[in-house]
Parts: C-alpha cells; sequence; structure tokens
C-alpha cells in the first residue's frame, strides 16, 4: 500500500515520537502541523509560499466543496491537488465537526444528518456513506470518517450518545469506502475516536475504531470548551490506547502549548486555524510572545516582529510598519501576520521533531513557552483591538 | 546629480523612444509601468513579487500617507523605503489629483486648498509648500508638485483658470524644494503640465512648466472623463513639445492600448491602478482578451487563465478554480488576479520597449490590440459581474 507510517525516533522523557508519514503525493515528517485550506485555498497564501513556509500536507474541507463549487466541479477541473494547486499530500475533514457545530442543523438521525446550506440556504442531506462518495469524488491523500461530534464534551450522556453513533457510522464508512476500492484508490480512510472527557468512554472508542484496521486514527471532540487539563487528559486516554505503528491525528487543534502537550502524550498530526484566523485578525504569535498588531503601542516600532524568525516574507518588516498596514486595512497586513504564523507554527513543529529523538523536548518545552505563552505586547488604548 | 534620462533608441514610425532614468535607488528602463502603492503597499502584494513582476519604480500617495499614519511616523520608521520595504525607486504624487478629485472639498484659494480627512473628517491644509515639506519627509526619488487637476478638462474658462494656478503653484513648489536643498537632497521635483484638451493652453503649459530646470516632467489632467481622441490629443499636445532630454510621465493612465498610444507620443512613465483595482474586482487582463473571472461561461475550464503568460503565481491554475476563487471572495483570488495583471503590464512595457529601436512598435501594436483590446469572456447571467 501506498500509505505508511515508519517511526524514526523517541523521546526519552515522554510518549513522543519522530516519524514519517508516507502518502501517494509524499511524505511527511511527524509530528507535523497542516494548514487549514477551507474552500480550497489556505485563506490569502499562494502554493508556492506554503511550500516556503514549511507546510507537507494540507486540508480542505469537505462540507465547503461540497457547497461551492460541488466535488462534482472538483472532480472535472482535475481532482482536489490540481484544484488546490498543491502536487503534495491533501486531507479531507469529513465536515462532521462543521455540521454540527456551524451548521443550522435540520434533523439528526440514526441514518445521518440534513442540515441548512450557508450558500444557498437548501437542505442537504450528509450520511456516512454520502460523506465517503463526496471525498472520493475530492481524491485526497486521507480522508476522514463522518463522525458525530457532541457539542459538550462533559455532558456524559451526549457524549456516550454521539460516541456510539460515531463507531455505528465508522463502521458504514469503512464498509462504503472498502466497496468503492479501499486504499487501491489512492485514498486512505481514517477513523475518528470520540469519547468527551471521560476515560472509559475514550478507550471504548479506541477499541471499536481500532476494530477497523485504516492508515492512521485520529482524536476528535477535542478543543471544543473544555479547560486545558481536561484536554490534556482527554487526548492522553485516546492516544497512549491507539496502536503506535499508525499516525495519530489531533483534530482542530492548536497552538504551541496544545503541540507540547499532545506530542509528549503521542500525537502526530495536527490541523488548526489558529495562525491563518489570528492572523487575518492581525494576532501573531512570536518568539516573544503573541502580539496584536493594531496595537498603539507599536505605532512607532522599528523593530522586526520577531527576531529569533527567519521568515523570508517579514524580512524587512518593521513593527510599525506592519501595524499601519493592519489599522490601514490593508491586505497585505493579513497577509503578512499569516505568512507569519504558519511559519513560526510549522517551524515550531520542526524544532519539536529534531528534539524528541534527542531528549530536548522538556528543555524546548521550557525555552519556548517560557517565551512564547500568552505574554501580549497591549494595546495603549483599549479601542485598538 | 544621481538623476539622468538618457535615450537608448527611438521608433523609426513615431515619437517613442526607450531610455533609462537613473534616480538614487536604480535605474528605470523606459517605457515603464510603476504600480501604485497608495497607503504604502501595492494592494495586495509582496515587495519581493513587485520585483519579481518587473516593476522598478512605483509609487506612493502623499494624501494617503499624510493622513494616515502621517509623514512623522514614514519618517520615524526609517523614511519610505524602509516604509514600502521597496529598496527601488519611489515616486510620491502631490495629492493635487485626489484632493480635487476625490476629497470632499471645503474650499480652494490661490494660497492652497483646504479638504476634510477621510480618516477622522478634520480639516486638512494643502498649499504648495506644505506639499513639498510632506513629501520632503517621506523621502521618495521623485515628488510631485502640486497641482490644480481641473474637474472636467473640456470646459475652457474652468481649465485655464487651473492651469495658471499650477504654474503660480509650481514656482512656490520649485522655491521650497529648493529652500530644502533641491537635488542635493536625493529628491527630484516633477513638474506638471495641465492645459486640458485645448493646444493652446496645453503649449502654454508646457512653455511654463519647462521655465524650471527639472528632472522630469509629468503630463496631468489626462484620463479625467474626455474621450480617447481627445486624450490622445492632449498627450500629443504635451508630449511633443517637452524636452527630449527629460522624462515624460502620463499621469493616472491606463490601459495596454493607452501605453500605445502614449508611447508614440513619446511618454516614457506611467502610473495607475488598473492592474491592481481591476484584479481585486476580478476583472484581469490577457492576450486573449479582458475576463471577467466570476463569470459562470468558466465554471468547469480547465484552461490556463492566459496560455501566453509565463507569470510564475498563476503557474498550475485553471479558469475554473480561479473562478471558484473569485465566486467565494477568497481573497486569493483578488491576489492572483492583481498578480496576474501586473506581470501582464510589466510584461507588455518591457515588449514594447524592445520593440521601439527594432523599428517593430507598430506590428506590436497590431497584434496585442487586436488580441487583447475589449473582448471579455462574458458572463452567462447579467447578475455575475
Amino acid at each position: 500500500m501506498s500509505f505508511r507510517f515508519r517511526l524514526e525516533g523517541t523521546c526519552p522523557h515522554s510518549g513522543a515520537r519522530a516519524g514519517v508519514f508516507e502518502t501517494p503525493h509524499g511524505s511527511i515528517p511527524t509530528p507535523a502541523f497542516m494548514p487549514v485550506g477551507t474552500r480550497g485555498t489556505v485563506k490569502g497564501v499562494l502554493p508556492g509560499q506554503l511550500a516556503e513556509l514549511g507546510a507537507t500536507m494540507i486540508l480542505a474541507n469537505t462540507l465547503h466543496l461540497h457547497l461551492r463549487p460541488g466535488e462534482e466541479t472538483v472532480a472535472a477541473l482535475g481532482g482536489l491537488h490540481r484544484f488546490m494547486n498543491w502536487s503534495g499530500p491533501i486531507l479531507t475533514d469529513s465536515g462532521g465537526y462543521q455540521v454540527f457545530s456551524m451548521a443550522k442543523l435540520r434533523s439528526i438521525d440514526e441514518e445521518g444528518v440534513t442540515f441548512k446550506s450557508v450558500v444557498d440556504g437548501s437542505a442537504v442531506r450528509f450520511t456516512p456513506e454520502r460523506v465517503i462518495d463526496i471525498q472520493a469524488t475530492l481524491a485526497p491523500d486521507v480522508m476522514m470518517a463522518f463522525d458525530h461530534c457532541p457539542s459538550d464534551p462533559c455532558d456524559r450522556d451526549e457524549v456516550a450518545t454521539a460516541t456510539d453513533r460515531t463507531h455505528r457510522w465508522l463502521q458504514r464508512c469503512v464498509r462504503h469506502w472498502r466497496e468503492r476500492g479501499g486504499l487501491a484508490t489512492g485514498t486512505a480512510l481514517f477513523g475518528i475516536v470520540q469519547g468527551g472527557v471521560f476515560e472509559d468512554l475514550r478507550a471504548a472508542s479506541v477499541d471499536a475504531v481500532t476494530q477497523h484496521e485504516l492508515a492512521g486514527y485520529a482524536i476528535g471532540g477535542v478543543s471544543v470548551g473544555e479547560d486545558r487539563e481536561a484536554m490534556r487528559e482527554a487526548v492522553s486516554h485516546a492516544a497512549t490506547r491507539l496502536p503506535p505503528d499508525r499516525p495519530r491525528y489531533l483534530m482542530g487543534v492548536g497552538t504551541p502549548l496544545d503541540f507540547f502537550d499532545a506530542v509528549e502524550r503521542g500525537v502526530d498530526l495536527f490541523d488548526c486555524v489558529t495562525p491563518t484566523r489570528h492572523g487575518r485578525n492581525h494576532q501573531v504569535f512570536t518568539s516573544r510572545g503573541r502580539i496584536n498588531l493594531r496595537s498603539s503601542a507599536l505605532a512607532h516600532s522599528t523593530e522586526p516582529l520577531d527576531p529569533l524568525c527567519p521568515c523570508p516574507y517579514l524580512e524587512g518588516y518593521s513593527l510599525g510598519v506592519l501595524r499601519h498596514l493592519c489599522k490601514s486595512h490593508e491586505m497585505l497586513g493579513a497577509q503578512l501576520a499569516t505568512l507569519h504564523n504558519l511559519h513560526f507554527f510549522h517551524d515550531l513543529l520542526a524544532r519539536i521533531r529534531r528534539a524528541i529523538p534527542l531528549g530536548e523536548l522538556p528543555a524546548l518545552r521550557r525555552e519556548v513557552l517560557a517565551a512564547c505563552e500568552g505574554r501580549y505586547i497591549p494595546s495603549e488604548s483599549g479601542k485598538e483591538a
């Protein structure tokens, strides 16, 4: 098969591992962060820039592409790789998270979900089989099973119901994916573990999901409102039980601290809108802390955005100029902040990967988090942000 | 002096010339197109991309930078070149065009103009001396004199009044620029010829403006509503009378046809928001004609945007994908269209420059204009645009 995960090193202090996930469109050194290309593009970033910034695998949203332009149009335009103009690996989510968290739900039943299109208001029906069909038509390297993501990971009854349904839907997803050709089509299917913050439900979910021999497994239902300690535990409950010879993908996470927490618990893959959405909102992650680029305190600063950031796109820009671009609503401000954040995330994951086999992960964690968590350069005016 | 214009070749069929305009920050092969960086950036384009696309000299708007962040802030951040992160030549306009065409005028008198700030509504006073001061603080390679641009180039009384005032204001601009150090400061001053569509007024304006020994001369008050033939004549009246050893800059122009018309009449420099504004509105110039990228006719097109365009940024993108990006309001659609249009403009000017000494300008004109003027790939729905 074209999909393989091999370990290259492990951490002597934690469950962290450095590996390589091989796909038909290329290999992903892990741990890795996948930028989110919601509607067929990582917002504001050219594919050549993504590669330059260190992206290997990128993500696209099944729900959004289904609604516009439709998977048949993507296929007619040559498939998702041509559509995103990205020759590297691509993963599509199943739409499960969006359907349950953002769409206006009409109804949910054992067969599937009906919700309202954000494009034209029409009723859209998603079932496990339909979601596999849509993703197969998009033709990514990895597709995700259709899961039921509970709205409150701490509500045991809701979580139990959603987790059981996720398992039944996974069975249908796997059957349908196999009927369509399975791995031979060039697209792997990942199953998703649910179970909220409950150890027994997470353990049972890992058991149910790993009944299916799949190329990788994801941890869902995390970072949906629970506190940080609960999130750490949920990840522990799932990740430590997942098979070591498969990549573990923590969906929708996160921030630098999250990466350390999850990597130490054996997670290999991440995706999140954080760097791009924060960038568009002029919030940047730097080695000195988070910065609000609209802060009036920066107006006359000739300092660089991050003295330790070798990102080629930010070279020559002072904080004062970036602040002007953001305050003036110039799209270049959002572009530069996005480019910087992506560089920061990819660079951080690359440093984490190098540190793991050397036993230097704890030291790197201390160094990075002491410098970069929490501190904002404050705005002089409460109105600025 | 650091400013020099030398001819490298002339056209045997017209007044067109190929030259080089030398400035302290580099040489500009002419004819050349200057992208407009209104508020300190060419909208949506990184400086490295501008250079890659073939830009040599870029333009910034004095009025906008004065209002935000203010010329003192630009100076505190290292001057305009650092501010725009552009090490090549920069020209600032004087704000004259914006003041008269766009700002809410409070009053105009012999001394200057008072208008309303678009940033905070406050009253702003521009006089010839103040405009020189602002531009000197910005510190571009070339600053423009403060002129009175008449609103209707065909209203003889208005044009005559504005043209005479432009001459008196030029005298004050030159005096003030000299008092501040003149060319020795590293910033040249260009005078602006007015005169509307009237040959005698244009001739008199050239006489008045060229009384001042300046590094270059501009033709203003063109492309402000007059028809194409009137515009051609206005350019002829001015350009053919300007000294041959100085660059001639046609302000605010234009389109591929305009370039041929003006270059044939001896114009060397252009600036216009056309490629960037059209790009943001998803309108692109191609060797096959202009295309509205939101047209539903393109939805399934796997063709490239322009088979003859070697622009590196568009490589791999089909018309169908570009249409999806534009229809989905993804900023990447505007970015790609802008990059393409700038490439198209710079490439066209480079081809014009090569054709001039070879006597091939008429043939190039026929070839380019037959293919690229006027034709749009139509939208299937009148609502699309």
